[in-house]
């Protein structure tokens, strides 16, 4: 018999109905032998109900009252689901994250798990019953209510599978698991039975907004099996897991991309020690996150210096650059916000050459200029003229054939 | 500087505006220099609008789950009314029932306070600040979330008061303090400045709805000075408490009275020990309540024995007795639901004769028919037909002059 943590998200149990839908799926499951620790969050709309009457009473609410009451939406939905499994004949007990005793650190509204005491979930899990805990909440070393921030119940769950070593992890969501690339760009996109934690990770923070970054870099971390599966339709979904060695892996996983880059450049920047530094030291005073750098020397003793940020902070970096520019005597800043990052993601690049000129041809064939590149250990990320997404996310779906099951 | 005990009710904080309305009167009263515990109910409609959610799922949801279900209500107000207060510049914080260690018996749905651990809330309060408090519940000693039942929160208040020795316990309501009746039976019903919690407890459970009775037991017990107001108007409410001997206290305190009476009569059974009991122990034993009892012993070795039930019990109670006299031998089974009840209560009665008469001439008078008589240390009830509870009411409260501040 298996220990399976299901996790269940707002529009999984938006309404009665489906409340008493999930309560089947538990059911189902428990009947297919297993023990059965269930996270869930608010019903949709419960949480924007809730912070609209604060934000009719404050701007800036003081983030310990926000937790307060934000923490009562999870609340009411693992009563209720507790109460539709009790209706069927199935014990069940529902727990705030209080009463389960995740231990967070004190950063209200965005807090991180430290510890979690699993006795009690044990115990009654013992006794056959289904274990229902609030997702997204916890409480401080003081007793204090906290939350992990919005989508923190995926972290939840995978913290309680984890502390409860269990079998694995199951996120229902309202996909039925992780695709090669988004299905609304390439029809043809596959779903992936299998996915590596890196690659995941990668994937999740390009774009690929199936999960929470922090629940599977939790997951990667404590070793724990984390399925991606559909609460609306039957289906094996996708298992995020670690790299096998016996797993035929395909090259690549998945595209991911992001519309939201812009980019810029100091041109002209002498070249001596330090420059980087006093380039993007401003930039990070100034809040912004860098994603891709690159600098390319002259020879003129002089270096330029290119790099890209979220489109919505481009006007402040680049007034921030323009100051720096002055100081440093360069001579030109150029931007561009109309670009966007396209990557291909796998781990079995590590181990395969040519796949950067293959996908350089593809691009290249299709008259897709390419105006950056980076690249890591199991990514190639390119930026592209915004006007070239779909063409180019296409264009390497085919040529990397992702569409087909096993690409070796 | 006093410590005070507030507490609001659903409709005092049944809307953003109400909550920021009591947030102004509880920073009247911190400016004022007192120290200020506030508990609160859930925001009015709250409360059903999750029961009415439970109700879709489960006729009889279980009552752990149901107390889950139902706690959230009043965490949602502490946390805006803390909110509200924060806004204002004033620190304050709020708490649960379980973070307050408000420990209960494990009686879901109608649990009892057994403890309450004062000392975080005592360390908030030497910081000057605000503790909110979520009337209503509590946690049992399993960690359990519990709730009082309905208008539990007056229990909260009166309890916390209690544990930190508050200076006065204030109720805030929608009516403006404990009147001498109801004044929409005597429209120059008069505000009573002052009662004692006997006579409250007289008034009350004889339907002055005004305070939940289990508060005012627990004020009684615990020497805490409890205080009904308006959260609408000005005005300094009805205090309840001890009676003090320098007091001048008027002899008749106020008249209640109960519309809900039904009166049963078993006439002719032998007069032997034990008869008693052998007519009300099946009335017990069928969860009926027996308000009233008179028994009157007749010449022929047979008695009459007469009681009362409320109302909605008499159909039941009737049944039950008819089965009885059938063992019993006894001649004939009576019943009338068409009765009321009317209760003059007073501590003064104590020590002044002649109250009875009084009553008994000024309902004579009217032509008033007396068809029951039941007399304590503090109250005389009377038993007349239901067609002249007002006309009763009004003569009383004419013939002791209760519409006068001091009627000695």
């Amino acid at each position: 018999m298996s220990l399976i943590v299901q996790k269940y998200g707002g529009t999984s149990v938006g309404s009665i109905e489906k409340i008493e839908q999930v309560a089947e799926k538990l059911i189902a499951a428990r009947k297919a032998g297993h023990s059965i620790v269930v996270v869930v969050s608010a019903m949709s709309g419960e949480t924007n109900r809730l912070i609209e009457m604060a934000s009719r009473i404050s701007d800036r609410p003081e983030p310990r009252e926000y937790d307060v009451l934000v923490s009562t939406g999870e609340q009411v939905t693992i009563a209720l689901l507790s109460m539709a499994l009790n209706k069927r004949g199935y014990a069940a007990r529902s727990y705030t994250g209080s009463q389960v005793h995740i231990l967070t650190d004190s950063a209200h509204t965005k807090a991180r798990i430290l510890d979690i005491d699993e006795s009690r979930m044990r115990a009654d899990l013992e006794q056959g019953c289904i274990v229902v805990v609030a997702g997204f909440q916890g409480r401080d070393e003081h007793g204090n209510i906290t939350t992990l921030g919005r989508g923190g119940s995926d972290t939840t769950a995978v913290a309680l599978a984890a502390a409860l070593k269990a079998d694995e992890c199951q996120i229902y969501t309202d996909v039925d698991g992780v695709y090669t690339t988004d299905p609304r760009v390439v029809p043809h996109a596959r779903r992936l039975d299998c996915i590596t934690f890196e690659e995941m990770l990668e994937m999740a923070s390009l774009g690929s907004k199936v999960l929470q970054i922090r629940a599977v870099e939790f997951a990667g971390k404590y070793n724990v099996n984390l399925r991606v599966l559909s609460s609306f339709e039957e289906g094996p979904g996708t298992l995020i897991t670690f790299e096998d060695e016996s797993m035929e892996r395909p090259v690549i996983s998945g595209i991911a991309f992001n519309r939201d880059e812009a980019k810029l450049t100091i041109l002209g920047v002498p070249d001596q020690p330090g420059v980087a530094y006093q380039i993007l030291g401003p930039i990070g005073e100034a809040n912004i996150e860098v994603d891709m750098i690159i600098q390319n020397v002259g020879d003129d003793g002089t270096t330029d210096f290119t790099f890209t940020v979220n489109r919505s902070d481009y006007e402040k970096a680049m007034s921030v650059l323009q100051n720096t520019a002055k100081t440093l005597g360069a001579r030109e800043v150029t931007g561009d916000n109309a670009i966007v990052k396209i990557s291909l993601v796998g781990v079995g690049m590590r181990s395969h050459a040519g796949i950067a000129s293959t996908m350089f041809k593809a691009l290249a064939k299709e008259g897709i200029n390419i105006r950056m590149i980076s690249t890591s250990e199991i990514k190639i990320s390119v930026v592209v003229d915004e006007k070239y997404l779909e063409l180019g996310v296409r264009t390497l779906h085919d040529a990397f054939n992702l569409d087909q099951a096993s690409a070796a």
